[in-house]
């Protein structure tokens, strides 16, 4: 097929006039062909349905994320993908962990249960546990000193701001088409290049940064009250949870590494829970409760897993090329991570059905990869990259960094697309307008050379390879879902991630088709020795 | 003090320009005092504290409700207020009832705790159960067949519909200045008058309502499923709550009344978790739950009780009159009754407070009074006017109807006073409308001809007491906090509650030196015999 021929009929088919991206070809018969499969046919919901609901919770090295690996690897060789399995990082994780009872109290002055959830990687209590609660109010050392030899089998809590006033304002936000027509014409600052989004090395929180001292020190404080509090034997300790309403967002209270010593029990509480003991204990009242956490860990296999699986290339010059599209598959544990980040992983499963229901067959193989390891830091991706394209510290790289064309991440949520991140690569800019604007029907088709942080693309872009997110309507994501017990299946707004799936099977089959890869920014300059990299430090 | 030249420096003190209210005088000095010691020296805050955090949840006949009003009865006679006391309605209400112990969780195909509340007045587990979850459905008794010999020690769950897309909106709302001066400019519709607010009479579902069979058929069939269930021997049965993200709704699953039959353990489920395990029953997957539910019946007293007090009059012709507010008391069992109603009952101790710190010795004798049985039936301050003022049935009062002035209530959350319903009394427009007006500053100042129903200012409309109710800002009542679990003391909004105290304080104050007594509406017509009265059903 001509792409010129093709290209007139999509200006045709969609109303387009003329414009700056004239040159990029749009097979716009392929576009009705997925739309009509990823709309009207989607399995997007069922994928998501099993990944939350089925699988459970799925922290790395859990039980659960295991669970759903072997799910996905069958589900998606069920569907016609080559080489599905789950590839080890080539690294040690650590250790597993999932909580198997979680309970806990109020007795006096009165019975009341509170919503709460087991900080990842802490221990169990001692079976059923009854105590008084004790408020801990320390700044230094020396403040610890008082409450020597009180602590035994107490719950013991700390001072905590109480809630702010509840402002008048939704939970839930798309954007505005102003609001991406701003970020659409924003202009890369003149430090942007390749790696910009990196975290982790001399940024905000360097040695040079004044306030790095006080963190220090403040770190150093909570880990002294940790071992305190651990070595007083105090039966939990109970912690305020961000989130209100009965959602608690939640984190982890000590290491994964199997190196980490193991921490005592600790509940993250919910906001309004938390904050009526502690009114209580600091007006005198004598405060009981009674919990009971059962938390297990697992030893037997601390590697870290991918799960990754293809189309294979069938055209002889460019088989030997890839198209990578992801998102990371783990979770937090306290909800079933629905929209952080099922339903990136269950969109880019659904694109790779898509495909497949269409009877694609690609020039370019087209891999699929659902990371682990994301929440501790992009391990998952870090290490695949690490060990298929090059390593990002020396900036080695390997002949695969070469053949790949580009890397499409979905992570921001539950919301449709309604464009994409350049990280800073202003030629492809003209590329992904044009692949979008068959798509302003359903809220697509806006491109902003902005970086946007925080998940695996980061870990391509680290060695030089095209890596993209596609900029999502943020939904409720950072007020309800992002880390918090409810995360799970009922989050998920079905028309969005069918939208979704859609557009992403036209980008990929755009770039597997495309006679040439999408452009590259200069490489990035190796950050300097000891500086930790693109990954996240995890604790 | 001379009323006219009080009024005037009302009006260069307040800016108030000439209006239809200048016959009605305003005490700008005392309500100057009052507004000092509501805004500057609130003790509301500590109030609520008292009622909420410190007694726990309120259910009427529960031991949360006696503490609760034992502590008003102390903390009123500390404030210096007279006669003091609980004081029975003189008829039985039924059992006491709380919650001792709350525990249930998935533990098939994976552990996961679930946030759900024991309906009230339901059984209690026997002991900590585990069972299969066993999806009931069940249009009509034939149909209840096939689970016979099949129920015995499971978890039972029945069809829901799944959650609605979350909307884009916020859950609090305050009126703007629109909508309430939209609200002040409706005019009575002609079967207007007195006793109009009533409820439970031949209304929307009397016996000639078309939906009236459909719904006796339809509460006949839940009684049907619930009789076999227990004769079944479920071990517990969910029901999906009202509700989102963590947030429960709570209803009673089974009566109060002495003479009622004990019902099986029943959770009211949050809707995540309860569409959650519905999903995978729906889908085929063994879902296997623990639960332990420990729920206390009370027989020893089953009376009702309301808490009185009076600041008592001073006037030698006047003293014998009455001014009364209150609001009620009681509370739903979720949460602590933060809004409903601990936040109205705190405003009028408040405002008794604020009254009393201002050195004021009242011309009428005022009362406070904290009902219970509110959320059952009106019946704390049904039973009260009853035994105090008048039967509404026979419309035989008795002699105090005449001596008391006006009644005011506040059960609308902790929104601030925006203004007042009338509840069809035109003639007490002006007067409400000038003692509004010096705090239009704080939001307040809007009348409105219309009546407000659901609360205890009816039960003395039905005797022909004018009863009022304030106009609130909605804030999240509805959304959140209206009988759920979260409705707890950081829902109170400081300033809100603050402002309400002060202007209760003021009307209090005008109503007791005011010359005349309110304006009363025409005697209500007594309701055809048979009918319920004013009493809301409770089961």
């Amino acid at each position: 097929m001509k792409k010129s021929l093709l290209f007139s009929s999509l200006l045709l088919a969609a109303g387009i006039t003329g414009s700056a991206f004239a040159q990029e070809p749009v097979d716009a018969a392929m576009n009705a062909k997925l739309r009509e499969e990823g709309l009207n046919h989607s399995k997007v919901m069922e994928i998501a349905f099993n990944m939350t609901d089925v699988a459970g919770p799925r922290l790395t090295g859990s039980p659960g994320l295991k669970r759903a690996q072997e799910w996905a690897v069958k589900q998606l060789t069920a569907y016609g993908m080559s080489n599905a399995k789950r590839e080890p990082w080539g690294v040690k994780f650590g250790k597993g962990w999932e909580v198997q009872k979680n309970y806990a109290a109020i007795t006096t002055p009165y019975y009341h249960a509170i919503i709460a959830v087991p900080k990842a990687w802490t221990a169990s209590t001692n079976g059923l546990i009854k105590g008084d609660v004790v408020l801990v109010k320390a700044d230094t050392t020396t403040d610890l000193d008082k409450y020597k030899g009180k602590l035994a089998g107490k719950i013991v809590i700390f001072d905590a701001a109480s809630l702010p006033e509840r402002a008048i304002r939704a939970d839930m936000a798309r954007y505005t088409d102003e609001q991406l027509a701003e970020m659409a014409k924003a202009v890369m600052a003149p430090a942007g290049g390749a790696g910009q989004g990196r975290r982790g090395g001399a940024g905000a929180f360097g040695a040079g940064n004044p306030q790095f001292a006080a963190l220090r020190r403040q770190m150093a404080m909570r880990g002294a009250i940790t071992n305190f509090i651990k070595n007083e034997h105090a039966g939990l300790v109970l912690s305020q949870a961000r989130g209100t309403d009965g959602t608690v967002f939640t984190t982890n209270g000590a290491s994964y590494r199997d190196t980490a010593a193991i921490a005592g029990p600790e509940l993250e509480t919910s906001a309004e829970d938390y904050q009526r003991i502690l009114r209580l204990v600091r007006a005198g009242h004598k405060v009981e409760m009674e919990a009971e956490i059962k938390t297990k860990f697992d030893t037997d296999d601390m590697e870290g897993y991918n799960v990754v699986a293809e189309i294979p290339g069938t055209d002889k010059n460019l088989k030997d090329q890839l198209v990578m599209i992801g998102g990371h598959f783990d979770s937090w544990h306290g909800g079933t991570g629905a929209t952080d980040n099922a339903a990136g992983s269950a969109v880019m499963m659904e694109a790779m059905r898509i495909l497949k229901a269409v009877g694609y067959k690609p020039k370019r193989t087209i891999r699929i990869a659902l990371w682990s390891g994301e929440e501790q830091g992009l391990f998952g991706s870090h290490y695949y990259v690490d060990k298929h394209f090059g390593d990002r510290t020396t900036m080695k790289l390997l002949p695969d960094q070469a053949k790949i064309s580009a890397y499409y991440n979905l992570d921001n949520g539950t919301g449709k697309i309604r464009g994409i991140y350049l990280q800073g690569n202003e030629e492809a800019r003209p590329i992904f307008q044009a692949w979008l604007d068959p798509f302003k029907d359903l809220g697509a088709g806006y491109v902003t050379i902005s970086n946007t942080g925080g998940t695996d693309h980061q870990s391509f872009d680290a060695v030089g390879i095209p890596g993209f997110q596609y900029i999502q309507d943020g939904m409720d994501y950072n007020t309800r879902t992002h880390h918090s017990n409810e995360d799970t299946y009922d989050r998920l707004v079905e028309n969005d991630l069918k939208q979704a799936a859609t557009i992403v099977a036209s980008f990929v089959y755009h770039t597997a088709e495309r006679k040439d890869m999408i452009p590259r920014k200069p490489l990035p300059t190796p950050p300097p020795a000891g500086a930790q990299g693109g990954a996240r430090g995890g604790r």
